[in-house]
């Protein structure tokens, strides 16, 4: 340790990074293969992603969104200062021409630049795409530096708390679509947190550090967290022992009530505000039908520094633990907020568009769906071949080429083997292992006769039928299953 | 000029791409808003190109391909050596961490490093997915630094050609699908290249370098290409005339047969073997129904270090020209061919994994569609909403916000305007320029009655409907049209 302790501290970050390195399958010693913390996504992982991209992107065209998409990349001062102690974790390019670039970190702030660059003064949108974070990778809870965000944001002037509202709303159709068991959405305001803040006796100057603080309560114990407050960003004991107090408060509407009357809380301007709010809002999402998802909850924080309103956060109360099923931890599944001072900080002048959104934590629930099938051993397709097409006998590559084309040019999912002459048995194993329903078999006897076998992998039945019909037969058979 | 000469290479450098910065909407001189060479993607954008890619992906889905995904960036020692004199092209990260990582340049790299780590001996993938190459942005064509690539590939050691066949099929598929008018398809193969070259004179150190210089004949023309071989690479005149002779060639099978007799090239056992594999796939291709869009051409030679057997690229012979239509200059719209040699580049034993492949270039065909559209007044539908919810009162925002969540319950997509009182006018506006087809009606008269009113936007007919009844009715008409 003294002797690590000489090296100088990016030597030391580059050994540990090392020392932390998941073993690889294929790698020697000498041959590394893939950057830490990223991972490629198997034929099986895709699958799964489809099926619950689908599902999102749907709810988010369900209202009204239109689709959108900025670049990987962007100029590294768009960046700074957006993320508050996370901003440490932005990966950056190398200055190869005279810009200073980095990965986008989440999806929000480039949607605020769009935004202002265009003079887009009301915009409703979603955007599905990867971001970078240079996190330690804890690759046991789903967590990598390279991750997929499924965001929807409401950008414009409305009346206060009814695109809110609708951002809840999403949040509630996709978790309940998905069928992750039960959720609970917490939510709260910038400004009470602020508020609170302000009459427990925070300086003002602390303000952010300790939201950063607050905002991990979910993952660590009060103890923990008032021990960060007080020794390591210099809170006053009494202070941060005032916060305890609120922080514990978790409730529904009527929560929101009794901090009206709250002695100190009431005392607070911006806090009023915010409970203004969050009375309206809880209105709404009782017409909604959704109030008795939502919670108001005095922890939550939300440590990105461009919230002003209304925070929430989804997380899953259990997941269905079936028979041998390990319980999951999988923290928030989603979450956002209101931002209206982020356009601002693009544009020139400083006009502002208010903007609230919310993010899908799609890769956690990947996680727990892939989680939940491992357990069940349940298998998917990884291909949607319908058709095989296969020989019994020798010198049948050129038949077989001219069925498959013919079944590719009438839309049908079509393969065979690039071999020249395959065993039967090896083709009809093929279709049983990778899940192909339908087999078309040519052979000399077939050929003679001008028909084509027409075989059922499943009943391994199979039924004679005339050359020129197989396509139409095959698609009637398609679309009866 | 000769003040900037002094300047270091890099400040040069520097300051010439902020000369060359294309001018930015919003930005002010002092603030610039996006690393050049990229673009954000707008709604419009995002409806051309997921079409396209639906169309893509269907088909690579129709001849059994699994969908994969690779992380953005790989260690930079994945990436060197394998692309020839584009290397200087890439996307480089700043060491953060102790890793030297690099932004992916193509997918067909990254597959390989996949397949050699996961010891795969065998897979047929679709990959689509961001690519990233610092080129000097010629945005006129469409070209950009940040770009979406289509890839399909076949690993594994089959017979000869029936995999180059299809990827040859798949091209044809998907460039009739798109309607893109008149193509056709240059193949040729790299043993044939550097059989040519070894006849004609070329020492074999100067292979790739000559490789590089007849690529670029599709963009210039033969003296200047000669000039550069001859001045710039130090080639012999009589060679490069040598290879001048060759490279006019080009021609169906028959020029196939005709270089068998070639005295020359039939000297070369490496040209003898292309030749013999190009025979062999025309006879597959004329199977397929796709010999007449498949050109034998000489001067085809693919720049990428990679390839080691047959190589393609369609070109789009014509844009149907619409009265007023620009005639359009794209270049290349899909290419690939076979490189057996780079799974074995990543596997510590060298083991390899014969490869053949395809990438669709469907950024230019996202232009093609796009220009196309912009000369016909197209106009696209950015939302796909169905129903929006509308009231002709004061006051109805709770019975508004009850009727949507029902609608988006039920699945159908709606949406209405986040005003507490909107005016009906500014409500039914919003349909018309949104393409919204129908509109429900809540007001006083219809509370009273127990209805809600349905609305068609296009005949303006109405319809009162029983309360409970209205989705029923919704989900009729919409299934109707």
């Amino acid at each position: 340790m003294p002797l690590l302790g000489l090296l100088p501290r990016r030597a030391w970050a580059s050994l540990l990074s090392q020392l932390l390195r998941p073993p690889c399958a294929s790698c020697t010693g000498a041959v590394r293969c893939q950057s830490q913390g990223t991972r490629d996504l198997s034929p099986q992982h895709m699958v799964v992603r489809e099926k619950i991209l689908d599902l999102v992107i749907s709810c988010f065209k369900r209202h009204g969104a239109k689709g959108m998409d900025t670049p990987a990349f962007e100029l590294k001062e768009t960046l700074t200062e957006k993320y508050g102690e996370d901003s440490g974790l932005m990966y950056d390019l190398k200055d190869q021409g005279g810009e200073l670039l980095s990965l986008r970190y989440d999806l929000t702030v480039p949607f605020a630049r769009y935004l202002a660059m265009n003079k887009v003064k009301k915009m409703k949108r979603y955007h599905v795409g990867k971001v970078w974070r240079r996190e330690s990778p804890t690759i046991v809870q789903g967590r990598y530096r390279e991750f997929c965000q499924c965001d929807f944001d409401i950008a414009g002037q409305f009346d206060p708390m009814i695109p809110d509202a609708e951002c809840l709303k999403i949040m509630c159709e996709i978790l309940s679509g998905l069928q992750l068991g039960d959720f609970l959405i917490k939510v709260n305001d910038r400004r009470i947190v602020d508020g609170m803040f302000a009459v427990c006796g925070v300086p003002e100057s602390k303000f952010r550090a300790i939201c950063s603080s607050i905002d991990k309560l979910d993952k660590m114990a009060w103890k923990d967290v008032r021990h960060e407050m007080v020794v390591k960003k210099g809170l006053a004991p009494e202070v941060a022992d005032r916060i305890g107090d609120y922080v514990q408060c978790h409730g529904g509407v009527s929560l929101v009530e009794q901090m009206f009357q709250d002695p100190r809380l009431s005392q607070n301007k911006q806090a009023l505000e915010g409970l203004g709010d969050l009375k309206l809002l809880f209105e709404y999402l009782t017409l909604f039908g959704i109030a008795d998802k939502i919670s108001f909850d005095l922890s939550l924080a939300r440590g990105l520094d461009y919230y002003t309103g209304v925070i929430y956060e989804a997380v899953l109360l259990q997941t269905p633990t079936q028979a041998g099923e390990e319980p999951l931890n999988v923290g928030s599944v989603a979450a956002g907020g209101r931002y209206d001072g982020l356009v601002g900080m693009f544009d020139p002048k400083g006009h502002k568009v208010p903007c609230v959104g919310l993010s899908i934590g799609v890769e956690r629930i990947f996680y727990i769906v892939e989680q939940r099938m491992k357990t069940k051993g349940e298998k998917v397709r990884t291909t949607e071949t319908q058709v095989f097409v296969a020989t019994p006998q020798k010198n049948f590559l050129q038949e077989r080429l001219k069925l498959i084309a013919e079944l590719w040019d009438s839309g049908i999912k079509a393969e065979m083997l690039y071999k020249n002459n395959p065993k039967l048995l090896t083709q009809l194993h093929y279709c049983e292992s990778t899940g192909i329903p339908l087999v078309v078999i040519i052979g000399e006897q077939e050929l003679k006769e001008g028909v084509i076998k027409i075989r059922s992998v499943a009943s391994r039945e199979e039924v004679a039928i005339k050359r020129e019909n197989f396509v139409a037969e095959i698609q009637k058979r398609l679309s009866e299953s």
